[in-house]
């Protein structure tokens, strides 16, 4: 075993504690209200469609996200599918993405019939680097009263789409600066951002609509689950109505006035939701103490680096996440091999999107960083149960 | 007030008792291991993608309704969408489902980038009426190598979707005649007819796919979702695949091989559904009880009739159906107004789906029959706690 994998274990068991026998990536966490809320849903027998927990569940997110309207629904990919159609995202549309994201934010692109054009990460952030976004504009797109088109496919561009990688924010200022020069719609995938800030503003709340997932391995979660952030009163309504099949309001006709979707939160599972929003200032308060654990530890050890908060920006700290100084494929897989076989669950990142079969023909701007990023980070166990606090 | 809503509210309070205020068109009930199961599966911390209750649901599923395999999924909706494109439905294809269904079932089919096509429903079964489909077919379409396609519109016919509906069974035999002789794939629609068999075999389980929901006011409920029933051992595989973002299995890599959605049940709503599952023996003895409650009460009521389960079927008497002997959207509107008023929540039919703005201008065959029970079928209240046993 080499110095940097013997460094690494090391690192992770002053950090951890011995695994016994295992330490998940990111579990949940349900020692508040969750039980109550969930009995009192199913006592209820309001378990469905209808019911309080939704409606507090939104307030919640509206409250704390400082969003003005939320619109919760069954994930969070249903909820970027909904988003970008309501950003006007068209079949044959091109939506610009990042390569280096989880393959939701590529599948609510292909479910609009439009087609992911992928873009470049940031070293700092890890998420869309927006002055390689305008340099790559510059040359492959056409402005017209039509809008922004892609010069060599002749498609419309119609919206681009800043993930907030592991919680760490996009640099927002750059690229809503970008996206008003060129014109395009901002659609944020906050999904693994819930409680993270650029500038004191909440992610999601900077494009003209966000989403978020509250799946089972996100900071809270509903199960399954995801919301639609919106500033917009309009499109708040139609998130809604486009969400929940589209149903005029009547004492009891049945009348549906557009295509729509079933992508309603039940009840239940915003109950649990509601009870996970209490529990979310002290999930983020030991997070950021692991975080930081992660930090003080990984300074000394020579190869890897802890990727920390990007400048002007408070993380959620959602996945924490090392850098190896120098990219490698094999080493990377090396260092995951001995941290899962001793117990510490570690995941390199996604394959990039553009390696992926479904989307090897899509368009794409050149991807030096995401190349490296991918064969460099490996995330580290996260949950905030195991903070030493 | 006339006499027919004088004998209507008469009828409806002889088999409910007086309204106390109000009664409900259908609502669930959690009087079993409901919350042992939900507890359980909230202190296993496995509430969300993976746990061991969506198997256990999955196979008591496929137990009880005698399907080889069940892929339980997001929803009803979710799940049709996927049966649709596992049948091999196409952008641009043109798909047969009856213009008397909820509007899931036309959305589903857009969902696929699909047209639905409109067909009459039968008076005894109030599904697709497979003679007035093959009288139909006989002018309206084109037999090739290629497979069926519309005369008029040159588009292929992808598929037909009986749907059972309030629970009773389409007239499968003459359908799947009709099908095979036309060469056309059968998905079932049987969302609401979870216990309904036609010749003793459940519904679902006629065609390549079947699909249940299991929304807050079907028979059971797992808050929202829905499942995928097939015998075709690949069709399952394939369902399971591309509900679950067609992820390939590996220790750490993120590989996913198609575009797919995040379509899978949480394990919180699938402990909720396994409970249910218990229960829903009891449940269908007591629905059975208050149909034939109100059976026997409105066979000397004239004007009206309770609609019964059809020839070799058993119905699951999801919603209790009556029926106007003269169709007359004034008098179904009188009575539900009366009823309404009174505290018995009563529904009209749907809003026959050709009606539907977005679906106005879809191909549609003569619709005679769902026209007349658009203007005479009322829905009744049906939940199993009702039933006087
Ligand atoms: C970046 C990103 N986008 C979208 C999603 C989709 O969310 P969900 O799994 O709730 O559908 C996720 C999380 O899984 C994600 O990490
Ligand atoms: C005929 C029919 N098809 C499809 C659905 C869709 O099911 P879900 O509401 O679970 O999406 C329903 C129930 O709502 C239905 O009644």
């Amino acid at each position: 075993m080499d110095q940097l994998e013997q460094d690494f274990l090391h690192g992770l068991k002053t950090v951890l504690g011995l695994p016994n026998p295992f330490v998940p990536l990111h579990e949940p966490e349900f020692m508040g209200n969750e039980w109550e809320l969930v009995k009192d849903c199913l006592d209820s027998t309001f378990v469905s469609s209808v019911g309080k927990y939704v409606d507090h569940f939104e307030v919640m997110l509206a409250e704390y996200t400082g969003a003005k309207y939320v619109v919760a629904v069954v994930n969070g990919t249903a909820a970027l599918h909904i988003a970008l159609l309501l950003a006007g995202v068209r079949p044959g549309d091109e939506v610009l993405i990042p390569a280096l994201s989880f393959v939701a934010t590529a599948n609510a692109v292909a479910h609009c019939g439009a087609i992911p054009h992928f873009i470049d990460s940031e070293f700092k952030t890890l998420g869309i680097d927006p002055h390689a976004l305008s340099d790559y504009l510059k040359h492959c797109s056409l402005s017209s009263s039509e809008g922004l088109t892609n010069r060599f496919t002749g498609r419309r561009i119609a919206a681009v789409v800043p993930m907030h990688t592991y919680g760490h924010p996009v640099d927002m200022v750059s690229l809503l600066d970008v996206a008003d020069r060129y014109d395009l719609t901002v659609v944020e995938d906050a999904a693994e951002s819930l409680d993270s800030r650029y500038q004191g503003q909440h992610t999601g709340t900077f494009g003209l609509l966000g989403t978020l997932s509250f799946n089972g391995n996100k900071v809270i979660t509903t199960g399954g689950g995801g919301a639609i952030l919106t500033n917009d009163a309009e499109l708040a309504r139609q998130a809604k109505h486009w969400t929940t099949t589209a149903k005029q309001p009547h004492r009891w006709e049945f009348f549906h006035d557009a295509v729509a979707w079933n992508y309603r939160l039940p009840n239940l599972n915003a109950a649990l939701g509601c009870a996970q929003m209490e529990q979310l200032p002290d999930f983020l308060r030991r997070k950021r103490l692991l975080a930081q654990q992660y930090e003080k530890v990984f300074k000394d050890i020579d190869g890897i680096d802890f990727v920390v908060e990007p400048p002007n920006s408070q993380s959620n700290y959602w996945l924490n996440t090392l850098r190896l100084n120098q990219p490698s494929f094999e080493m990377r897989d090396r260092l995951l091999t001995a941290a899962n076989e001793v117990g510490y669950q570690c995941r390199p990142t996604w394959t990039l999107l553009h390696k992926l079969p479904m989307y090897a023909d899509c368009p794409r701007a050149p991807l030096p960083i995401a190349e490296q990023l991918e064969a460099s980070l490996i995330n580290v166990p996260s949950s905030a149960k195991v903070a030493l606090v």
